[in-house]
């Protein structure tokens, strides 16, 4: 099977059920940079595709950053008076500041307040906050917990664990024709947040899983990764592996009900950019942005002494959606019709990027006679020329060894896959020939 | 007589009856890709400027294509079963689809209806069709005409031939003072249709008759030629020729009441491409519009393997007005004043192209002092420069040598003429000098 | 004290009106492009900034140029029949055509008239003339003077010398760490004319006085010229001075109370057009023009055998404001204010380009880890970082050598003074160094 014919196969209504069940399975796993909810997340994905888990040491240094202690959780609350668990770990792992040091103490509610997160606007979520790089810890609670708290005396406990151990990630390489990589980088890391990004690492996984074994031009990397320190990580280890990337995605919120937003490389116009702007081009209401040193592991891609040609997909980007880093990122927040568009999406662009080439035209002094080949419809003085008749002239106009056919795509405004069409009809005719690069 | 004094002394009123009259003169004839009926018509224009006649014997290869048979037709009809001619080519010389096979048969009504061609949405007209490369037949006819034939018995007759012959077309070399060349080219394959493309032949034939004798920078080389099978032969014949053209425009549809429209080369910045759209901009009302690889002979002069810089002046481009191609397009839809407009215009691009040079400011430090020369006006403190003086400083400030005149007129936003005027001051002045290239 | 020092320490409503008191000094003094009044001018100005006074000799060639004889004038007027002064220039200097031969004479209104100039759409003011280079006289009176005078003979008197002199221009050089210079040139040639150009003067001479003993990284140069034969003398003069001119500004028109306006320099993306056009953007709502070969003496510095990268600071454009030229250009209509932000304005792009380097990220791939340096808030998941930390992340992913602050406060969005501060920080860590030029 080809990537082509596998999207024309697509069925998105049973797709969107089976990318959202595993986002389901995922979503209770308290996951954080590293630990145990990483390690099982990674393991449950194993279903869907073959992935690789890595285990790194804590205390390995990994360029300017080093891998931190492995961090566990098994329970947290806070009692009141009373005894009774007013905060209750077990009914949100939101609940913990993640990467909270072990704590068990009593104390009053004014020394309990510094450590209470709350959303003030939002007084019904919970929000998500970490503190990995500084030992501390806390709770988050919804303003409407921290209003009902009387002054008094409560308890406190963490059954945290923070030692020496690994940071975990999972990776997928999916060999094709050349050596050539196409990464897909999403970050693992997040505990009970569904669009943030059990989303991506879905989708990520079905892709993987799909392309497996497929007839495919480049080899595809999937890397399930903990946000910053797991692309740092990887990058570190693997420097001989980067050369060999040209085109990349970071994937990012792709389940919630949003039109899509690319983000382009740190180049801007590389090739992964415009084949990504050109298909959403195509699937109707979407965003183009600019790179900037924000947002997920794009930033460690794109930095300066690396400067992959890495973009971002996401649908409503980090920060843009009132749910983000809240509790309610939730399961009813993610919808299957959004995830198997996603899923679609990225084949769509790998498609591209499968079949950009670039062609010599054969007969360039004026056109070639297409009619006698059949390609050109017999009754002249018609208004229009039909599309597909266009398409080829436009590849033969243009197909002089400096355009590729996403070039051509773009300055004919046609979709890539009726260019890509024509480019056949004209190969089988001779009339076409791939540029020896 | 230069080319600047033709265009003080155009006298468009009596010039616009002069170009249709040579429209009607020709609208009458039976014109195809090859046969006396453009043999007639380009003879008929020798006698408005001194073409050359060419004939190319069917058989030849040219490139990708073979020089057709030639083609005539004498006389053709359906009849009912009265005998009545309910279709008469002696009546639109339309209704014979062209390159028709003679045939002379009996058929049902159903037998002959896959021979008509009409127009459903327009139904008092009579489209024009073709099928040069398929040895076919057909008539075209109006809807109504369709409508009102009813079942029975029908006689039709195609006295047309299909033979070892010769492709004509006309050509007319204006020599300049270099070898450098201007080409200019037209179809002239279409029968009645006066717009397309009478008034383009018309003008042309003018522009060449006109331009003979001139005292003139380039050379110009106009062409008389069938669509695409025409230029492909001119274009194979001469190719020690094209490395010559320095610009080009091909003409089409340029007597309707539309505003221009310029189309601009594949190259989408040749100077042919800057003054014309210099020059309409100074015109008024107009549109620029990006090359693409459809239309008329800038298809094949565009080619790859030429990539000359010739771009297309019309008035409403082809498809974009309803009458084109059909019976519509006949003597009342041409406008001798958008004629003489459209010969002005090919006068005004040629102007530019003729006297586009660059220049080096011989006092390049500073300002040289204008007024000691009687080139400024001697009271300052003006709020204002008047435009003659602002074109000289900006001619001084941009002739470095780096910045042809068309580059100024873009820059200042003066009319090319304003700053030919202010060259042409500072070099009788010796403050300008015409660059070494 | 550094210029960062001097901006934070700016107390605006002081300074407003000891530039407005600079101004009001000056305004009664009759300028012209030479003579006692300029001297006078410059000799008043070394209050303010130590200005040397140069006197280039009449009749020595600058360019293409001739420097002029001395003007001075001491009393002119027309007498009626009664003798009574109906145009005095006492009352305004404006009233003397500028460079006015001596001339005493009885005369006919009707002989009269041709030396008269008014101003028929404003008839309460009086234009501003000159005849620098053409031997003439005249009078410029107010459309309702001229209405009053009746028929009847005159007496006319100008009582001024044209004679072997100098042209006398001011200078200042602040030197600075690097040769490499910062123009700022102001025109000081008009008569009693308060935003054109005391306004710019009172501006620039106070600039120069303040950093006189500045740590400065460039030197500055100030120069206080007559229009046009004033920098073209100087240029003439100064040709081995101009190789170290990195920047420039002429000051002109900066006292009205219209929003600011940035004349391009001939380069149009030269550091000192992409630094003004930060400030200016920062600063409010502003304009960016291009260049064009009128105005002021950007007009020599732009010319295309030095095409220096000097732009145009002014507030309203001479030519855009009605007073412009007029006596309505007077005390009344320069605003303290005004005069002080532009003060400030000019200051801040000096920041600008003394502050703008190129830096090397020394930790290129991916981030380095902010937070154990103390760089990078302690809490994570929040939904944006604060403009500090997101202004290092963007000076960490650009500072690859290609890029300088100013690009990356022009491509991040952030003010300059953002990105410098970000970048010290990071210089201060090790995490940034000065690239290598």
């Amino acid at each position: 099977m080809t990537l082509s014919e596998l999207r024309a196969s697509l069925d998105e209504p049973a797709l969107g059920p089976q990318l959202y069940e595993v986002v389901a399975d995922l979503y209770p796993i308290c996951r954080s940079i590293t630990g145990d909810g990483v390690r099982e997340t990674l393991r449950r994905l194993q279903r869907v595709a073959p992935l690789t888990l890595h285990e790194v040491p804590s205390g390995i240094d990994v360029f300017d950053w080093t891998v931190p202690r492995e961090w566990n959780i098994r329970d947290a609350w806070v009692k009141n008076a009373r005894g009774e668990r007013v905060v209750d770990f077990q009914c949100s792992n939101l609940h913990v500041v993640s990467y909270s040091v072990p704590v068990r103490r009593r104390l009053s509610l004014a020394e309990l307040r510094p450590h209470l997160f709350t959303l003030p606007d939002r007084p019904d979520w919970i929000p998500y906050r970490t503190s990995y790089y500084k030992e501390s810890w806390g709770f988050c609670v919804s303003q409407r917990q921290l209003d009902a708290l009387p002054d008094g005396e409560y308890e406190v406990c963490i059954d945290s664990s923070l030692e020496p151990g690994s940071l975990t990630y999972g990776e997928c390489y999916v060999p094709g024709e050349s050596t050539d990589e196409i990464l897909v980088s999403c970050h693992v890391c997040h505990p009970s947040l569904a669009n943030d990004n059990l989303s991506s690492m879905a989708v990520a996984a079905l892709l993987a899983g799909r392309l497996g074994g497929m007839g495919l031009r480049h080899s595809y990397r999937f890397l399930f990764i903990p946000g910053t320190i797991g692309s740092i990580t990887w990058l570190a280890r693997n420097e001989t592996v980067v050369p060999r990337i040209r085109h990349g995605l970071v994937l990012a919120c792709l389940g919630d009900a949003g039109r899509f937003t690319y983000k382009k490389s740190r180049r801007g116009e590389a090739p992964i950019d415009r084949a990504a702007a050109h298909v959403l081009r195509e699937l109707g209401d979407h965003e183009v942005v600019d790179f900037s040193p924000y947002g997920y592991d794009e930033r460690q891609f794109c930095s300066p002494g690396f400067n992959l040609p890495v973009g971002r997909l996401s649908r409503t980007p980090h920060g843009r959606f009132p749910e983000y880093h809240t509790s309610a990122d939730n399961l009813g927040f993610v919808k299957p019709a959004s995830l198997a568009g996603s899923f679609a999406a990225c084949l769509a662009i790998f498609d591209v990027l499968e079949h950009d080439r670039t062609y010599v035209n054969q007969n360039p002094k004026g056109e070639p006679q297409l009619g006698k080949r059949g390609l050109y419809h017999a009754i002249g003085g018609l208004t229009h020329s039909p599309d597909s008749e266009m398409a080829m002239l436009w590849v033969l106009n243009l197909s002089d060894g400096q355009h590729s056919l996403l070039d051509i795509a773009q300055r004919s405004g046609y979709a890539f896959g009726v260019v890509q069409r024509a480019a056949g009809l004209l190969c089988a005719s001779g009339l076409l020939k791939e540029a020896v690069s």
